[in-house]
């Protein structure tokens, strides 16, 4: 990649800022997105602004493209969900690690894509994917990530 | 309420630690939830054991319990996951003006919750609702927040 376009670990979020690298030397990001305009453009508007948190993430949610069953909950930082509307799979960011991570990079789950959804507030994404490889999306072994239900207080295991 | 069992505004997140108040006055507040445990418990336990972020809170994904459609992605704090248990009636943390909130208690979509799933790490939550009063869930006006769909880098409205 050219100098320049280049993901720095020193900028969070990956937002376009200009920053200094403490030696004089100053930097443009490319502008993944427009920064978030006032609520009318937020939530009628054409233009994809979205709206990151303190820590530059909004939260995915992600279903499966033909059954609509939601497979998980994780986290965008600017650069996951330009990879993701670029290549058209999904990318996310772990909070845990501090990284971008492409999802089934080492499990074969990779989710293509095959729509992506903004929320009215523009701080929340859905996308609707295709797992690969088994067809799974949860670490633990089950299709989803949402495998336990809350009954009487406890959670039972419920993989329907 | 008795003393001692009172939602308290300095008590941030609603998590049952033993606090000082500052006059040298302790309380203990009612544990609404265990502390998380160690991974397996958490991904395979029986018990829940929300994993609150820095904030308190843990994501929470709203679906239609008829149609599985993803209506909203809200918060919720210890003591709102708690109402909505014990309720039946979804309550959501809202971060930008920091008070719990009823869902549909000014716009009358009160969302009755039909199952509450939580994810492998217990730091998501999946309820399935019915929502009341006009049968929508967006303050939009759309029946799901998720009204937009990315095209070619542009949003589209299309609430199908």
């Amino acid at each position: 990649m050219e100098r320049g376009t280049t993901p720095h670990p020193t900028l969070s979020p990956w937002h376009g800022e200009r920053v200094s690298e403490g030696d004089g030397f100053e930097m443009t990001m490319t502008l993944p997105f427009p920064s978030p305009g006032p609520a009318a453009e937020l939530e009628r508007g054409a233009v994809l602004t979205p709206n990151f948190n303190a820590d530059g993430l909004v939260a995915a949610i992600a279903v499966h493209a033909d059954t609509g069953e939601v497979l998980m909950l994780a986290w965008m930082n600017a650069q996951a969900l330009r990879l993701t509307l670029d290549t058209g799979e999904a990318h996310y960011f772990s909070r845990g690690r501090q990284v971008l991570w492409k999802k089934g990079e080492t499990s074969g789950q990779i989710q293509q894509v095959t729509e992506v959804r903004v929320d009215c507030d523009q701080d929340a994404v859905l996308l609707k994917v295709r797992p690969q490889g088994d067809g799974g999306a949860c670490h633990v072994g089950f299709r989803s990530c949402f495998y336990r239900v809350v009954e009487d207080g406890r959670l039972v295991e419920r993989a329907d």
